[in-house]
């Protein structure tokens, strides 16, 4: 899916590993590989970038240690199959990859995985061993997402006109590598985190009328809406804000987009958008738009989910730890489909744009 | 969403319901509606048109019963909402509705709704009662589901081909009553239960090999995506052709798409897509295509689920009981991606051609 260079980078990475194990074999030394640690305790969040970064501590692999045996020869496996998919120019679905690399040994009653879960933290470990992006071995996570607004994109040949989908929208496939943007003539991209808010600002013609992008990441954000909203930002200098349920999970899917994730530390510098900044929904909206009767009570679950956010290290700006102080001591968190109270048009027609106007963002 | 001619029927019968209740009110006569019973017992297997439909048992709900008089307040809101919403043309989904009716009753403490699970009945209630669909009464479900290949599909004034959207695809809208299609050169529709089969064969370019449009449910199929499917296959004659994975919930998927779902019986007439047919997979492709090795064991809940599609009117065809049983008696359930294992391109090349080419279909 990417350029031919970078597909050319990637095999020369995937070679390298196994020249590395094959020159030990010759020289009769043990096969070992070295694999980044990727325990809580080797994940750190880099303040200057504002992005989650993985440690330098590693663990090493041994061939002849019973205990690395299988799964030394499982990631072999995988890296085998992802070179020749490379070379090929082909993706498959991790799902795919486990089914085709499961058959039995040789010889041996012994199948080569038992199941998907022996086969997803081993790409994990070549991905953060050879320092690519698990796209780039060509490789798909599930897809989730719509982009709708001023932007053509070119995707496999074909010239998209996002401004043209009706209120329909293009689905962000798992992989964007190779999206090429042409014609970006919006000011800002919004991110909305539910499928229904990004209907209505749809239906109320939001990014003509503000000259916006919009993306709709329906929950946690995929991996290829993370990637693009990354490109958008870096790519286009396109500022990137994110709208959301005013609760401890809206905050976290914003971080998520924002620093990367804890799983996925390694893959922060290009699935994070650290300049991406937050709009909505705050306890602070409640009060000042008066919302009081439409909040629901927080839950047991909401405040520990709360308290544990408040531990994060990206969580500490004054900015946060105010808003997140303050959902606890008001006990209550706030949907966005609750401006409806006001009225259908009010998200589109006062709340977005006056906030943004006003630059009244959170870090 | 849809045609004024329809939005002013709506409407007409929304103000119907209104007139009953006042005339019932201005002669002194106690204020009722009937309901029809949404309870097992008034669901039938319609043979004939193989459909789900509801029966014609009704309840019925007197203003004056107490136990009956919030939720008759609660829907004559509800229905007043729905008429501003049509006559405004504004759409609003389900929770939206829900915040834009919550409020304190005048001189009480008394809340018209407590929480959503009191607005929700209701309005099926109100789509029964003047058999008229959600959509009709500008509600909106969650959307969910992609569409690619050779059809233009015109949405609010855009001409949309969606043969020309790269390997992204249009994201289905949870409301599609204002698609007009044009332009469709497809010989059939294929749906696709998961994501990542879908992105297999778009990478395959099996629309474009096999002149069909590819629709994929993610899961469970929304709203908007049965309704889509209904239309293709209604209104331009297309046969729609689905493949789901080997298990009772990919089957269970299949009948909702074919006949209706329990719940929404009373809107399978245009939700349901009975002329669809099953290309797979099924526990007889395990044997013709030796896919032994990369078979699931049943579960308990696969099992349990599989002696109640059993008992279903709508699985009592000779094919699908037949499938039915030999996946009782193999104990084994089999995935889409597990034709994977042969190769790639299996699926794309052999699998599905040879089985649509030969008519090897389940009805």
């Amino acid at each position: 899916m990417a350029g031919k260079d970078n597909r050319k980078e990637v095999i020369r990475k995937l070679k390298g590993l196994g020249e590395d194990i094959a020159l030990s074999i010759e020289s009769d030394k043990v096969p070992k590989m070295k694999v980044p640690l990727r325990s809580f305790s080797n994940i750190q969040f880099d303040k200057q970038s504002n992005l989650l970064r993985m440690g330098d501590k590693t663990s090493l692999r041994n061939f002849m240690n019973v205990a690395h045996t299988k799964k030394f020869m499982q990631t072999m496996l995988i890296a085998s199959k992802c070179e020749e998919l490379v070379d090929r120019d082909k993706t498959a679905s991790i799902r795919e990859l486990y089914y085709q690399l499961k058959h039995t040994v040789a010889g041996t009653k012994e199948n080569t995985f038992e199941g998907q879960d022996e086969s997803d933290p081993l790409i994990v470990d070549l991905e953060t061993m050879l320092s690519v992006l698990r796209e780039e071995l060509h490789l798909k996570a599930d897809d989730k997402g719509t982009i709708i607004g001023n932007i053509v994109i070119e995707d496999s040949g074909d010239f998209i006109d996002c401004s043209k989908l009706g209120r329909s929208g293009l689905a962000v496939p798992s992989i964007v590598e190779q999206y090429k943007f042409h014609e970006v003539k919006a000011d800002y991209c919004l991110v909305i985190e539910t499928g229904a808010m990004f209907d209505r600002l749809v239906e109320e013609k939001y990014p003509q009328k503000n000259n916006c992008i919009m993306v709709s990441t329906k929950g946690q954000a995929a991996r290829g809406c993370r990637r693009l909203l990354n490109r958008i930002n870096k790519e286009l200098k396109m500022p990137v804000i994110m709208f959301t349920d005013g609760d401890p999970w809206g905050y976290y899917i914003y971080s998520v987009v924002k620093a990367g994730s804890m799983a996925l530390a390694h893959e922060s510098e290009r699935l994070g958008t650290p300049k991406s900044r937050f709009v909505g929904m705050t306890v602070t909206d409640v009060e000042e738009f008066g919302l009081e009767k439409v909040t629901e009570e927080l839950k047991d679950v909401d405040k520990k989910r709360i308290s544990e956010l408040l531990q994060y290290p990206w969580f500490q700006t004054k900015e946060w730890r105010h808003e997140l102080k303050l959902m606890e001591e008001k006990g209550v968190r706030i949907e966005q489909q609750a401006l409806a109270s006001k009225s259908l048009e009010f998200v589109a027609e006062e709340y977005l744009p006056e906030k943004i106007e006003k630059g009244e963002l959170l870090p």
